[in-house]
This record gives C-alpha cells, sequence and structure tokens, in this order.
C-alpha cells in the first residue's frame, strides 16, 4: 500500500514560546485569574501538542503571575513531553487522583492578585467544566476565545503556507473525483473514497466528505447516504481535513451526464449556479483589510436576493478556518468586525431548492495587503462530467 | 480506487423511540428540570441523528413534562431529518438568532414543575455550556451521564454485534500491518497505512494509530512519529475507529526482526511480555456478573505487580467502549461498580520500562451471562515477525 510522506513546514518551537507570553500578557491585562486550555487547537496553538480530547483532563493552565503548566494524566507525560514545541512545567497526575483538584489549587495562586474571572476553552467538554466549577465555587467563567482570538484570527506565514498545501491537497481529491466513476455508486462509497484520497494526498484528518446528489444537493450539511448517483443530476462535493494541523475545506458542484447531452443540466440549474458564481465571485473579489466581516456577507447577499433567490441561501456566507474549521471570523449578517491582513476564511454562498438541487462554491481565502489570495484552484464553474 | 461497501446491521428505529422514553423518565423520577443533549454519542444514542460538533449549536431538549425538541441550525434541518431515526419534533434557528436563548426559553417551560437542576451532556463544547448557563440565571448543572450511564452501560444484542463487527475488523488490519514491510519506514507512514485500512474494512472512522516503536513503546500514548522502525526492536500497534458508530480498539505488540533471528527478542522482553500476557489472560478470565470493575483491575495488577514491574503498569486496565472509545465502566481501582450481563470494556494492561521499551495487550470484552465474550481474535501472544 502506498502512502504519501508528510511534506509540509512546520511552525518553529520558538513561535509558540511567543504566542504563551503574549496570552500570559492577555490574562495580565483583562485581570483574569487563569486561562485554561484543554486538549484542541487553543493547546495546538499555544504549545504545539495535539492529543485526543478524553474523559482524562489535560489542561494548559496559564495562572496570572505563575509560569504556565501542562496537567497531563501520567500515562500521557511521554507523549506530552514529545508533543510539546515550546517549555512549559509538565504536572501529572495518576488514575485515581482529582486532575480537576489539582487545576484548582493552581488557579487557587492567584487569588489576591487577580478577579476570581477565568477563562476557558471553547471546546473543552462540559464534563470538564463542570467538575473546574464545582472546585473553584464563586469564580465567574467566560470563554478563552475573548482574549485568544486576538491571536488566532490573523495567520502568519507558516500558517498561511499550510493552510495553502491542505487546499491543494483537497484540489487534487476533488479533480479525481470528477474525473472517476460516479454513476451507479452510493453517496457513501464516494464519501469514503474522498476520506482515503484525502488521507493519500498528506492529510492527517480526513474530517468530513459531502457527497450530496440529486435532491439531496438541498442540504447544505448533507450526510452521504446510501442513495445511488444518477446521470442527469447536479452532485455537491463540500470535503475536507487537516494537514499539518491546518484544515481544508472546498465546495464544487458537478452535473454528472452519463456521457449523454440529453442528460445535462436543466436551463434553470445553469441559470442558479452563474448567480452562485457570481456572487460567490464578487463577495471574494470584496475581501480586503478594513472591509466588514459582514459586508462580504452582504456582497454576495445582494445577488442572489437581487435574482429571486433570497430565501433559498439560508445560511452565512463563510467561516474563519486555521487549527479549526470553523472559527473566527465569520461572515455573517451583523458582525461588523473589519478583515485585516492575514485573516483567513472560506467563501461559499449556496442556492438550495427545497426537494429538488442545490449548489455551492467554497474557497478558502486570505485576506492580503491589497485584496484576497484565494487559495483553491479553478474551475470553479459548474463541472459537466460524464461521471 | 476500491472501496469496501458497508454491510452491518443497523440499531432498529424502534429501539430510538425506547430509549428517549427511558430518558424523559428518567428527568421525571430524579426531579431534573431538562436534560440538554448536544451533538455526540448521547445524542446519537437517543435519537440515531450523528452531526459534527460545532460552534452552531444542535441540541436534544428533554424537559421534564414535555416532549423532546431538537433545535438545529435551518441548514442543518434536512440533514437532521434524514438523520433522525425516531419521531422527534426540530426547532430550527436562523444564523443571527440566539440558539442557546432558544434552549434556555424551552427549560423554563419546566419551571415550577421541576427542580432547577439541568443536566447536560459530557462532550458539549464549553462555549456551549457557558452560554446556556448566561441564559438560565440560578439553575444548577450536572453531567446527563449520571442518568444516561443507566441506559448506555448495557448494550443490547444489536449493539454488542456492531462491537464485534468493528473488532473483526481492525483485526484484520492488525495481520495486515504484521504482515507487511516496517522496517524503514517512520511510524507516521505505517500509522497512515493504519487509518487507510481500517477505511477499507469497513470503518467510517480511524479515529487513532498508535505505532510506538523501540524506546516510544515505552509511552503508553504515543504519537505516531518520524521515527524510523528499525530491526531488533518492539511496536505497540493500539489501533481503532467507528463502524456502524460502534468503537474498535486493540493492541497487539509485536517485534521486528529483519529476518535475522540474533535480532530477536531479549530474554528480558520475553518475561515481560510473559507476565503482562499472564495478566491480560486473568483479567478478562475474571469477567462474569457480579464481579467489582475494580476487582478485573486488581486481577491484572497483582500479577504485575508479584513480578516486581507494579510502577510499570501506571493506568487503569480497561475502560467501557461502545458508542465512545472511552465509557463507563471503567476498570479502575476505587470503581466498585459491579459488572452486568451485556457490559462491553477494554481490558488492555501495559508493562513499560521508560526510554527502553514497553508492551501493552488488548482486547475488547463483553460480560457474557457466565463470563467473558472476547471480541478480538488470537494471537495475542508477542508476535515476532520479519517486518
Amino acid at each position: 500500500m502506498t502512502t504519501a510522506a508528510p511534506d509540509h513546514p512546520r511552525i518553529p518551537g520558538a513561535r509558540y514560546t511567543e504566542r504563551l507570553e503574549r496570552l500570559a500578557t492577555l490574562v495580565g491585562e483583562r485581570g483574569l485569574a487563569a486561562a485554561l486550555i484543554g486538549v484542541g487547537p487553543d493547546l495546538d496553538y499555544l504549545t504545539g501538542y495535539r492529543a485526543m480530547p478524553l474523559e482524562r483532563l489535560t489542561m494548559l493552565a496559564v495562572v496570572a503571575g505563575e509560569a504556565p503548566v501542562l496537567v497531563v494524566p501520567r500515562l500521557e507525560e511521554p507523549a506530552a513531553r514529545a508533543g510539546l514545541r515550546t517549555d512549559v512545567e509538565i504536572a501529572t497526575w495518576m488514575e485515581t487522583d482529582d486532575p480537576h483538584g489539582l487545576v484548582a489549587g493552581l488557579v487557587e495562586r492567584a487569588r489576591g492578585r487577580a478577579s476570581a474571572t477565568i477563562a476557558v476553552s471553547d471546546r473543552l467538554w462540559s464534563v470538564h467544566l463542570l467538575r473546574l466549577q464545582g472546585a473553584t465555587p464563586g469564580a465567574r467563567w467566560v470563554s478563552a476565545t475573548e482574549a485568544l482570538r486576538e491571536l488566532r484570527m490573523v495567520k502568519d506565514a507558516d500558517e498561511i503556507e499550510l493552510l495553502r498545501l491542505a487546499g491543494a491537497a483537497a484540489d487534487r481529491v476533488v479533480d479525481q473525483i470528477a474525473s472517476g466513476r460516479l454513476i451507479g455508486r452510493t453517496e457513501e462509497d464516494v464519501a469514503r473514497e474522498v476520506r482515503t484520497r484525502l488521507l493519500a494526498e498528506g492529510h492527517e484528518l480526513a474530517e468530513f466528505a459531502i457527497v450530496a446528489s440529486g435532491p439531496n444537493s438541498a442540504s447544505p450539511h448533507h450526510e452521504a447516504s446510501d442513495r445511488v448517483i444518477q446521470a442527469g443530476e447536479p452532485i455537491v462535493l463540500d470535503i475536507g481535513g487537516a494537514l499539518g494541523g491546518y484544515g481544508s475545506d472546498t465546495t464544487r458542484t458537478l452535473w454528472v451526464t452519463g456521457g449523454d447531452d440529453a442528460n445535462g443540466p436543466t436551463e434553470e440549474f445553469r441559470h442558479l449556479f452563474a448567480v452562485l458564481l457570481a456572487a460567490q465571485v464578487a463577495a471574494t473579489a470584496a475581501v480586503r483589510p478594513g472591509i466588514a466581516a459582514e459586508a462580504v456577507d452582504r456582497t454576495a447577499r445582494d445577488i442572489i436576493d437581487g435574482e429571486g433567490y433570497g430565501e433559498n441561501f439560508f445560511h452565512r456566507t463563510g467561516h474563519g478556518i486555521g487549527l479549526e474549521g470553523h472559527e473566527e471570523p465569520y461572515l455573517v449578517a451583523g458582525n461588523g468586525e473589519s478583515l485585516a491582513e492575514g485573516m483567513a476564511f472560506s467563501v461559499e454562498p449556496g442556492i438550495y431548492l427545497p426537494g429538488r438541487y442545490g449548489a455551492r462554491i467554497e474557497d478558502i481565502v486570505v485576506c492580503g495587503p491589497d485584496g484576497p489570495v484565494i487559495l483553491n484552484n479553478e474551475p470553479r464553474e459548474l463541472r459537466v462530467v460524464a461521471g
């Protein structure tokens, strides 16, 4: 079995040290008692350590006025030492210890020097938050993203390179799928091929593979099913995962004919798709430093609304992407945040006619100094293929 | 590209209806205002609906005295309708709505009829719990597992069949890896092959692939690295994922010789492994209805302690498995819970000599009416292979 070797840059170790220092500064400036970071993208961002979220608590405690401490189960200590990309003190706990009490004890050190407000990473499981809350009576809890967003939203050159590589790998998989056999196969079968190919193209995680054929294409987050793909219908392919930790996420819409032109796209579908493409291109072109996130959404929505499809575009235009598939900034009405150079996000309007069919086009776009930098390749036009 | 078609039983739809009714009864009996279930294994268990956990809230609200309601983002409504295996009312929210306020409003209906205690699923992200807490001042929050464990710990025949199929698929992957080339490849490369093969053998999720060679085998949760595998060393292979939603998790220890007997296992390693195997077999044999979970752990630990390796076995003996890779019951000191027919869990002692090497053997075992039912196949002896 042939497998591709990973061939991508790594974030330099010194970068993690800087990030941790910046978080410690933010904890001080905001008068937090601590920022408590569970397993997940925030921990990866701050230390380089990637672990599976589990019922056993692993937690980075950045306590005001103290050096950061990583609390880990004893059996994961060697994995943590191997995974950490920066120098952090490790405190281990044994299977019959109380790790939540251990963390609460660390936070206690800040008492008197800071408020009783504790920030916690968004993805920490509730079972852990409830135990931490039980161990720190009287504390007020807030999302650590309120502080971390300042760091994580703007990507540096290494992060953008990883996003670019992830996007290029996903592009190759889309091309492979679009040029292969599709008719007569189930959506599930094609989705399995997508996942296998994402791994073969260097992804370490093949997180999602939306294969939405025929009427299922009207469901934006369709779960690949046992429906058999037929000639004369669209397929929305929305695929992604992670390469070097950074996300890919691209959507292309195909139409399969079985090689018979009589099974080509309907006039209606061609029109719908042309409107969608115009909206996606215009929204992408609107990206530049200083524009509000919601203005990009508005750009796509105005075009789609103007053609009478407003009711058929019932999701936001995009989401940030980086170590998480969905993260800030969100391109959505009501988000007045100004885009800045280095922010990375999807631009992915869609038009869905319930019970009939739909289409979506999605690229990952970085806000460059003068405008958009698109990380996915052409064509984004409707791909009419034999299938 | 050849991909295997899924060929496994599904849980009957009526089963979900029963489970939901049992949870509603438990909510009433325990005087809870509601059980709030986010995306994850609890939601899957209760409704059959599998979705990705996201920043957009999807939540089943089982409010005392009310019919259950599934709160979903508007764009996921068709996916939810397709994914639900039982009849549940759906309430949708649009991108600019406040879904946490919507759920709080549902819970409010129970006011006056129940206490202000709300149960929440363990894996719900903290960002959602904090918002729900903010929307329900004065409520007391507990883990929904306190109620759900009664349902989920004991598997029915369909669940056991899925665990058996998942285990058999993982066994085949272990055999394929053990009979292939290993020496000269990186752990990461082998781990990628494991993931690809798990998908090819019918898993929909290839969740983890521990490939721990040489000194790395002393790290129980080692993350596959760029270390190149060499002749004359052990490899701990701990792999798993999900098939039909149910977990696989098996560990076998290999020793690669490169075809030269002079590179065979050391006497010390053979002894260590013999002790480990005796402990694993004895712990498995101890499984029967009525025995305490901690007694199974004690059985393995006594044998390993008796040979002087007590300090080198620094994790519990096992964890429950089902829709989650790790779930109750845990085979750990201090857990006096009696095993019951239908409980499923790993039995996986390990012995680790830091900086040198280690070994682990893991099977999934179901507590049968008279003793253990082992879901992984032989051999579990040390596999000496050319590699």
